[in-house]
């Protein structure tokens, strides 16, 4: 029984520690965060800290893979094509969700990156996934007769959607001074991509997301 | 004549600094370089430096004009929507040289204008012209029958069309390790944007497009 009750313990512990260190990360840049600080806005002794996490490094590291288990959600194989835009919606959402969650990895990514080479492992596993499921997507809205386009078209099509679902946050918050993000940018950031997708659907599904997307239309 | 001469070697120096500041910052991220690593680059004592920008600061704000005078050139009016292609292309490949020979301004975007609201001025009025040039030459585009798109899907395809253009190179860079880009690079790029362009364009245009899109589909 004790046993179990240090595990909980140190378990609760941890996710405090990863829970304050994104905080913080999101609000000041990584860069400008020490491992001193995270334990003062946790009222944590750094003795304590180092006990669960031997340098900031490892603190980055685990949110990375917690921000990894959040992007693996991926949108269900199509039943239909008016489904399948329904699906596509609410994944956006989600994913874009996860991505403002966890900001700090996008203001300084080539810095993250360039330091360290697990973490350009896992985000690139993550981007090569994205990337995949969303090019299988179109595949079988191509072979529903739900969206016209070559492989090329889709190759190029799959790169731009993961750009500007990567990066649509980052810029709005730059254009708009935001410090924190709406349902509303979310629906927006979701258009965004969803507007990439619209040219190339044909009959049921190109009304279907016209008609999602008209509540973000001025 | 000394007077002149004085004035030219002011101004040879203040270029020199400029140059090596930009160098620097590009290569290690802005945040990571001081005023005393550039004047050790540079072969200047410090005081010699500091004669000339008081601050790093100052040289940040320096290259962010130089940045926004390379940035304010424009593709010209379109005379037909083949010359129109030809331009948007040539122009796309004038951007990205200069987004990538001015890089470490993307690196640490949020930060850069978080902390200074000179730049973020700076910053937001290049995005605002840039939008509106686009938008002004898919009206245009739209007028002489190359393009159709109503002016909902102009407003997002413009949006991507600046979303995409400024962050595809360090998109790119980070996927692929790039320590440095190539022509070719430079025309991934410029395809990426005009494949966001491409499914509204009709005729002549459409085809001139694809003619100038060939060489970079493997």
């Amino acid at each position: 029984m004790k046993q179990d009750g240090n595990a909980l313990r140190t378990q609760r512990t941890v996710e405090r520690i990863l829970a304050g260190s994104l905080r913080l990360f999101n609000e000041a840049g990584e860069g400008n965060v020490t491992t001193g600080m995270i334990a003062d806005a946790l009222d944590m002794s750094p003795g304590n800290l180092y006990y669960h996490f031997r340098n900031k490094e490892q603190i980055v590291e685990a949110l990375f893979r917690h921000f990894e288990a959040r992007m693996e959600v991926e949108p269900r194989p199509p039943a239909d094509a008016a489904q399948a835009m329904e699906d596509l919606w609410l994944y956006l959402h989600l994913a874009l969700e996860a991505i403002w969650e966890y900001r700090f990895v996008y203001r300084n990514l080539d810095d993250l990156l360039a330091r360290n080479r697990r973490l350009r492992t896992v985000y690139n596993r993550i981007v090569d996934r994205k990337l995949a499921a969303f090019q299988a997507l179109c595949t079988s809205l191509v072979a529903a007769g739900a969206m016209a386009a070559t492989v090329e078209e889709i190759r190029a099509l799959s790169r731009n959607v993961i750009v500007v679902a990567t990066y649509w946050l980052n810029f709005q918050s730059i254009r708009q001074r935001r410090e924190d993000v709406s349902a509303d940018d979310l629906g927006e950031g979701a258009y965004q991509v969803l507007s990439l997708v619209a040219p190339y659907l044909r009959g049921g599904a190109r009304a279907h997301l016209d008609a999602l997307s008209a509540r973000y239309i001025d």
